[in-house]
């Protein structure tokens, strides 16, 4: 299923949807009219379990006859947020794991040569997030290297805490995608957040395609274009730490919760890494894509 | 005031509360018995803004002859939990923000000599949050290098966003104690979420003592003990770039929430930076005080 979060004309709140062909069916409503209790938010469907998936997906598959009047609207009619607006604790995101991004990176950056032994983690407060078309803020007076970095995000749906790498995926909730934006002039003493994770610098979506519906994370097709040209393109098969390596690294100290999110880090082809060096300026848009999953597209503006 | 978060033996649920004395005085309770609403939780009477520890104050000036029947209990007969047990973001910590923790910080944990141009952010998760007693978990398959470090923490009351030095002490809400556990072993390409941000590594408490009562927050006593003997003793005057510079900084970037905290970064005396090393292991016992706020006690437990 591909589970959004959207905001229509029908109501003022954020609403959890799931997109079936053009259509974004309300998954509180669909399931009061079959009698099953189901949330309106995306955080509290995930906290549910596998149950709640499994729920929603038999009632979707009744049919549209069956869904109830005013329970599905045309996706064109609905504005689209961060499939998860507001996550309750910091983005995880992975450096360096892309081996060509390491190459780049070490460039370009100061970052080490050789590949890392472990993954490079950092983090990005919820306050970054932003939904599809919201715009990347752009401050001349604190950046003039803003840069771009399409990533796999992956949705925990269920507490690890010391997971093994042979169970960490059935603690994967689903996929989406998301754009690392790093600020590289803002990196102090090395570390990151400050340069990664400004507000609106974790643009986030469109929606959340759930685990049952990727056979392999490891075999999407990712890129990002800006004004249309593309300037990353490559295939999740090349991370160097795969998904449950990052879900058991990191849950061995750090108890990972239902909602979090792992930013899985970006392939060869960010702006720092080219020759001449490129970066984002008012007036550009950023378009990234996950196949299978989707595409998001934000405006970079001046504030 | 002196406000907590804290459990009893009366109910289940955490509840706020007001130290006087040695008295703890249930601030819902108390606020209902004078009619005035006010809530159970810390984030929830943060977000409400000045009028809630106006009125809160104005209620406990009423002396305890006023305060209803089982509002109020011994200081001994509850546990306290960390004052916001569960933070919606990360919290943000500041590194090598004292010059002589500079200048140990370069001998022993590679960082630079010179005196960090801007404040050196890094963040730890929710997750890393205990309260007072709470054990701190050492396991000997993660580190070998646990460390200490106390701090000033500034707990946000009114959202921030590219605030003038000026105006930023009154976005604070109140002050409390936080150590910044380190595993010094476990930072990866420089980055400190890791080696800062497992579970159990931001003790904090043992109380949020409002701004009002902090004349200033730049001329507290600090220090810290292991097993009793003194490691740390400073004074927040040293800190290299003051609290008002901090919330400017951060917020110039990143939106500060009612309710963040920020872990003011810790004066010289770590186990890094001390000859021979010496390192946290299970059986020790961190103790951590800032004059006027309080002191936290923690076990080092085996996991």
């Amino acid at each position: 299923m591909r589970l959004v979060t959207y905001r229509s004309t029908v109501e003022a709140a954020a609403r959890l949807g799931a997109v079936v062909d053009d259509l974004v069916v309300d998954v509180e409503k669909a399931g009061r009219h079959a009698g099953v209790l189901l949330p309106s938010s995306m955080l509290d469907f995930i906290d549910l379990g596998p149950q709640a998936p499994a729920a929603l997906k038999a009632i979707l598959q009744e049919g549209r006859e069956r869904w109830p009047v005013g329970s599905a609207l045309p996706l064109a009619n609905v504005r689209l947020l961060a499939p998860i607006p507001r996550p309750r604790k910091n983005i995880f995101g992975i450096g360096l794991n892309y081996v060509e991004h390491v190459a780049e990176s070490s460039r370009a950056l100061d970052t080490a040569r050789d590949l890392p032994k472990q993954p490079v983690i950092f983090s990005k407060p919820p306050t970054s997030v932003i939904g599809p078309d919201d715009a990347i803020h752009h401050d001349r007076k604190i950046t003039q290297q803003l840069d771009w970095e399409v990533e796999l995000a992956v949705v925990i749906g269920r507490t690890a805490r010391r997971v093994a790498e042979a169970d960490a995926l059935a603690h994967v909730f689903g996929y989406s995608v998301m754009i690392d934006v790093s600020a590289r002039d803002n990196r102090r003493a090395g570390q990151w957040i400050y340069s990664k994770g400004q507000d609106t610098y974790a643009p986030f979506g469109p929606c959340i395609v759930t685990a049952d519906e990727i056979t392999d994370p490891h075999a999407l097709d990712l890129w990002l274009t800006v004004n249309g040209v593309e300037k990353q393109r490559s295939n999740t098969r090349h991370m160097l730490f795969k998904v449950p390596h990052l879900i058991a690294d990191i849950s061995a100290a750090i108890t990972l919760e239902p909602g979090d999110i792992i930013a899985t880090g970006t392939p060869e082809g960010v702006g720092a890494g080219r020759n001449p060096q490129e970066w984002l300026w008012p007036g550009d848009v950023v378009e990234a894509e996950v196949a299978g999953i989707g595409r998001i597209r934000h405006p970079v503006v001046a504030v």
